[in-house]
């Protein structure tokens, strides 16, 4: 038996896959379109053969609804000052900001909440991000 | 970076974690209670160090409501129509029978939705599976 993936569905897949590839860091392992049913599966992950996030993306479906049943997606991650500059540099809402150097909440562009944390337990105080408060929920 | 682990709500831990113990097959990997904030963390993988299923338990909420922007968790099976029967015998809905050896469709207690797949590709026809009808939605 094996993890295999969590799915997620996408209204704008370039959106998706510049967060997940470009941000994040993710790697596309592979991809494939459905003419006939019309609609488009990207599998990601940290590194082939690892568990992936897959994205659907129904090219003629519009916006999705997220429940409270599915909490979010976490991520290890070498720099969580650095990833979470670099989120806020491209315009994503560090909805709550790693004041502990240790934890972070972010959404995805289908708003899907990712939870980043910092490997090996928690970077220094940093003052830029120690003293920001949350924001909305996550 | 590592992908850590899914995060899904639940209501009735002792339900869930019946079914992602005995029926999945899953192992509890470690398990916390939080009385202040009167909540507990379940985390089960298919072996240790491997990507996790956490199971939020909030001690005082009730039901929790599925989107559709998540779609489902996919685990690989050793044998798609032994599990399917366990999971029948144990009062599961199989929602899409894996007619061709291959796929099937769950909903685990809290509605979340769970994809299998048949290992290696996909076991030969079998009668009592390939001819059931697929019911409701996953």
């Amino acid at each position: 038996m094996k993890y295999l993936h969590a799915m997620i569905r996408v209204s704008d897949i370039e959106k998706s896959l510049h967060f997940y590839q470009n941000l994040l860091g993710l790697t596309l392992i592979r991809h494939k379109d459905y003419e006939a049913g019309r609609f488009s599966l990207y599998y990601l992950a940290t590194a082939e053969g690892e568990p992936e996030i897959e994205l659907t993306h129904n090219w003629d479906d519009g916006e999705y609804v997220s429940g409270n049943a599915f909490g979010h997606l976490a991520f290890s991650v070498e720099n969580i000052y650095d990833i979470c500059q670099k989120l806020e540099d491209s315009g994503v809402v560090i909805l709550r900001p790693p004041r502990d150097g240790r934890m972070a909440f972010v959404k995805d562009p289908s708003g899907i909440s990712i939870e980043l944390l910092q490997e090996g337990g928690s970077l220094p105080s940093h003052d830029k991000w120690s003293e920001m408060e949350s924001t909305g929920s996550w």
